[in-house]
């Protein structure tokens, strides 16, 4: 900038171009966290200098030690990141040049900015998402807990909103436990798909040392190689695989936040959620807000624009690296974040629900839960199918009319609407039997119930090993 | 919960429900910023409520005392926000029942928690639409002083990013100046939709207290008055308006860095920018990082996204309240944030900018940028319009074959092609020329650029005044 | 492509290059839909090219007769687009040539691709958003008549989806009149952004011919002309407006049929929904599945997307026209579409809903909805503030245990939680006196209903000025 | 509603509400394309009833020859779809009834719309994943063959748009085929999660008949059964990761066509696309836009905005089945033809591509691309490693200011920076031998590429297997 620039803006700024440039270019507010895999890295980075014979066994000693310390020194808070090193990683190497000197700038031979950025951001993200992944299982293990605590409940199945079928509320806790199974293999994938070691790409080429990156991986515990180093310091791939996984996981749990959320108006009054998770007021103390469910449905749209900002973030770039990638982390831990928080309230929220069963009774008189059941009764009578559909729809509307439920119909009263029904009728109008006579496989009936939770503990002991 | 699901979690997890949803369901981390307006939204309800008869006059001078004590505590950092006290607003009541008794809870006669957020929120929002129209407005002013000192530079046009026509550099700026002056047209509107009062709607349905809802009107400055108190505590219309607002002004932000980036590179060398906000490397004194650039471009992302956020947060939440809308504070915050230290940036970066005309010049005789003008030179000589694409066609591919320019051409080449073409033709060939015979209502003669110039600066002394 | 090269991929590909590349580059799907305005924009180009003298009177009457006739083919479906001929432009420009020979040609003098889509697109956006517009008042006048009739309707307030306070479902629907008057004023205002004339600006840099862009301005009746051509050709922001002022418009829809699908489900039990708006079932009549609220939900997120869409697209892009910028139809016009339909739609269907009071009247009665207006009431006999809510917590709790309503308690038991209860606290427990009492501005007292109504009549009648 | 409603808006629209209803809810746009999966499940379903005795022989043969017949009537365009029967189910449906009477009805026995609208759509999408895969795998030879034909073409490897390091083109091309490899893992991932039996699970909870789905599921060739009847019929997921995958491949097409858009300027102009996916200019026969990889950058929002779409749609949603969901279509098959279309059109492309080495050439003395090889020439000789990034610092500042390159420079100007610079410094100054010396594990050297490039053909083996 000439002088006469210089002038002009610096009349008009509070700040210089360089103090504004060094906030908005620093990434300390996010990155800072990342220390521990800095440090990880260094070390097995400088033991494979001195195996491929850069660094003697003294210099790696000393190094080793240097960073040992300097971890120390951030876990007490003893070194505390500058705004003017910019990020993590020169914060660190500063400090090591401070303690060791010229020794210190050797850790930085064969590395670039570009793979040391890659190989600490993975290593982070494997922990995190192996984190995510057993408290999933913890939630997967409540819902399992849930299901068979509520299998004789029994509550109304609902499509659009409507009275459909009676179905077990077992299986309706069931039928998230696989919804969540599938994100918990998403978060799996996303792991594998992390779980490749970018150091010795250098800052995108390569390097013309001979680095031993077999060493590094195995010393990173990474399971392979990347295999190309362009490819390497531009991919954030896992990071978007991990945000998606993240995402259908929100999207689960906005659903069944909205299921709960129902439940507990006054007008369902399905269940009593924990009050550990709700807000109460002191004026009307019969008033549960159930707060923890609507900051959870409302925390799913953070989640899944964590996903479209690093989406949209990379659209269009050239390879390789663009500083534009350096905005890649605040969603994604944001993501980190949320997706942990969920979990640690949503599992004892769970746990802690009270079905109500007899405010849920009369629902199930509604709406003419059986309807599909006493056609389906006809049928097996022979009734020609296509007169079921009327016969029961004439059923229903003269117990409008009556205000009546099927269960007061009187015998002759059925009659009169086809010759067939006989006082076997009574035994399919209890919404548990009409529940257990779902046992298709995947039915709703008692037994599938139970064959489904045998199956969801595999599932989870599999995991679990 | 009852006991034995106490239990069952409490085994699990390290922290207690109450420890847990404290931290899901606390939001001071966001909100404490709001404590300023919080303290102006309950001086002027006090003032309300002693002008109503509710508060005394001793009582509403010790409230005012108190909570001008609070806001100066607040800024000296002696009073700090307690999560346990969940957000703002209680953190601040808190302290005013602490020095003041009973009297402080008084001020919460005829509010509710809902109308209160409503307030304090479009207070801030007031003040951060604001700044960011006077940053916008110095950055148009940043943009004609640009156009001003750049008139002459002649640069080549791009479609497709092909060469198109030359065009003045000034007019380039002012293609610009022109976005950015609609987004503060949209600024201005979002802060319009902002500015009403809120105050007075209660928790949704209004109050039975006598309120003066037009005395707190004039108190705090708003425009106009809520209509419906439903909608009040509901409606996220003007925070959506200033993230679109936002939004449209990023979108511009990020195709004017894709373009500086690239006029940066060694491959197109049009400009230099200013050293301060780009980053070097020792070892390439040469080499110039547009990081500014790039990270404006990268901050776009955060700031859609911050859109999407809110916008899928509001998706189908029924009607008034719903504990979902928390959520409403952090991408808009995020956002206020990131256009700030764009507009900090960009706008010393561009008026730091050094054209090269060095460097551009070579780049005008590339592409056959005057075949347009060679085309019309014919029409104007009535050779038939239909004809002079042909002509100017095989003239550029002679040219070609021939590593010739234009201006390489001999009279009898040009006459070889079409013999209307007489000696003037060589007057139509200099770039400068080129751009000035585009005198058309917005074009890019240097005659237009200075009538837009002209234009603009009436326009930001109406924004100004 | 050479011809190795061509070998390769012709033996894998049943379509040759020029056959996909016709397929992928066609607008036609989505642009043909605009030929009414490329035909107006060419008379009108056509008639300034007369008006400079580039086209002799005769030569502009065959033009204008042909354009005339070229719209009845088109009308009538003997002009049917062909793909090779990639969009609605060169598609009209062909059949003009063919109809005129060279003259066909010459309308095409001093304008460029550029600028002629820009000015159908305008043309085409103003007709649309004013069909919208109008649309939306009538949307808005079925509020205010629905506000009108229900009125007297009382219906639980709600926040969290929990009781609150009881409101009249006239101030329900008048808080949606407000909030669909401001998506018409953003409607209004991309109006009033799009009526800007872009004919004139070229391909980016204007023209070198004398073009009178004041008379097609007049001519196409745009408010103004357009300031700067790189900003023409390159400006999306008046679709962006649109497709935002739509999709609060959605949001908002949404969050209304969230609502009624509520009110819908026989928990609620609020309303019956037109049964036109609804599916049901031969074997349950009973059943009404609001298809229509739920289907106008579901497409809140292809309107939301729609803008993302374009929003992503033109994110980095540098100028000012690329090829990327062709897909900007395809959302916006997806947009208007869905948003005619939702019109059209909810209009008929909110005028068809009838309130079910009777299957309220019970839901008034849970939750304690008074519970606010007692305490008020103790307020107005001068009981301290704070004392107040403590002993109203304790009569609802009392009240909870002895399965009692407020109502049922006798002047005894009140008086047992507070000495200065006396008769006429009778006097408040109905719920429509309690709606009644919310007098403050926008409040939802009758009397403050009939005020917005009155106010909401007003704006209308602007609006349809 | 009433008659009086009905005359409030019957003089308002043109159109009846049933009309309007028909338009808003029919989904045939969409998905008449399912007729073939449709029929498909149809006959299994029916296979199913008669092995378990609720179809005759004779029932079922009549039932299968008639759905021959309908598919055969669907393939000719002799069956048309009406828009009054809604969707494709129905119009079949209807159809098999006209042709078979009550017979026809009966093979909805024990069938929901539910779980057959989940069956066609996931063998539909089978279909369109394996489609899709088969294109990625030809794309990733074609990326292949590149790789091997430009292993020895040289180019400037960037970071920051900036020259950095020289690079193989062939690596290059190998970056993007090792993207691409985990698009196509990404797709085959969601192609396992769409390989799931749904038929069977009814409405939402199951049959009460003794459907057989272990039949329905081999003989629709599905790997498992779905385990949980509500899961099933609320279930989006399979749909989210197909959209999921193809929005990471977008991204990568996007930023492949932002390189090569890059390229193919005058500016940089390292390659020659191929003509018949570029458009030209009959005045400027030199000028080649690169419309099919602008389109191809253009189609990324509309990929990556229906994974948004949908997302948004499935927000929040209670179970099991709303009608919302009848949006899920729109956006997933707008992705299938948008994906197949890049793949047709990027092929082809790629394949024909022409780098020109002449014109790259002095791209390569630009920037001084070796100086990190200059560095580590020293480090070599021991020249301590602080020190050499000052040495060559000095050194470009030299040449810079006098106008040379490395190649320029004679012994005694090396050796007056260092003189550990002895005659084989010469040796390391050519681009070429600069690639080759970067042989770590994934670097750019020749014989690194051509690693990469026998592991890509492996893994295509495999996935071909």
């Amino acid at each position: 900038m000439d002088h006469k620039n210089k002038a002009l803006w610096s009349g008009r700024f509070a700040e210089s171009p360089a103090e504004i440039m060094q906030k908005y270019s620093q990434s300390l507010d996010v990155d800072w966290q990342l220390y521990k895999e800095d440090l990880q890295g260094s070390k097995a980075h400088g033991k494979m200098l001195h195996r491929i014979g850069i660094l003697s066994e003294e210099e790696l000693q000393q190094i080793l030690k240097a960073l040992e310390e300097i971890e120390e020194e951030v876990n007490q808070g003893i070194l505390q990141p500058k705004i003017s090193l910019e990020d993590v990683h020169m914060n660190l190497e500063a400090r090591l040049i401070e303690k060791l000197g010229p020794l210190g700038a050797k850790i930085h031979t064969g590395r670039s900015r570009n793979d040391q950025v890659a190989t600490d951001y993975r290593l982070y993200m494997k922990k995190a998402i192996n984190d995510i992944k057993e408290k999933v299982l913890l939630f997967l293990t409540t819902l399992l807990e849930r299901a068979e605590k509520d299998i004789d409940v029994v509550v109304p199945g609902f499509t659009h909103l409507q009275h459909a079928q009676p179905i077990s509320l077992g299986h309706y806790w069931m039928a998230y436990f696989w919804k969540f199974t599938r994100d918990l293999k998403r978060f799996q994938a996303a792991y594998e798909t992390t779980n490749v070691n970018p150091l010795g790409a250098g800052a995108l080429a390569g390097s013309t040392l001979p680095l031993d990156r077999e060493f590094t991986r195995k010393e990173l515990d990474f399971e392979v190689n990347s295999q190309n180093s362009l490819d390497t310091v531009s991919d954030r791939d896992y990071l978007l695989e991990f945000l998606f996984a993240a995402s259908t996981f929100v999207l689960h749990t906005s659903g069944l936040s909205e299921d709960l959320i129902l439940w507990s108006t006054s007008e369902f009054d399905f269940i009593e959620p924990p009050d550990a998770f709700c807000t109460g007021s002191s004026m009307m103390p019969n008033k549960k807000n159930p707060d923890a469910l609507e900051l959870t449905r409302g925390k799913t749209s953070g989640v899944l624009s964590s996903l479209y900002d690093l989406m949209i973030n990379i659209k269009g770039l050239p390879l390789t690296y663009n500083r534009d990638l350096q905005e890649d982390k605040r969603p994604v831990f944001h993501t980190i974040y949320t997706v942990n928080m969920i979990l640690d309230v949503l599992t004892p929220l769970i746990a802690g629900i009270a079905p109500k069963e007899e405010s849920i009774a009369p629902h199930l008189n509604k709406g003419f839960l059986l309807a599909t059941d006493v056609a389906e009764y006809l049928v097996a009578k022979n009734v020609p199918f296509r007169e079921t559909h009327e016969i029961v729809g004439n059923l229903v509307q003269y117990c409008i009319k009556h205000h009546k439920t099927f269960e007061d119909l009187s015998l002759e009263e059925w009659q009169n609407y086809c010759p067939a029904f006989e006082k076997d009728v009574y035994d399919i109008l209890s919404p548990q039997l009409a529940v257990d006579r779902r046992k298709t496989f995947g039915g709703t009936a008692r037994s599938e119930v139970k064959r489904q939770i045998q199956e969801g503990k595999t599932i989870i002991e599999v995991f679990n090993a």
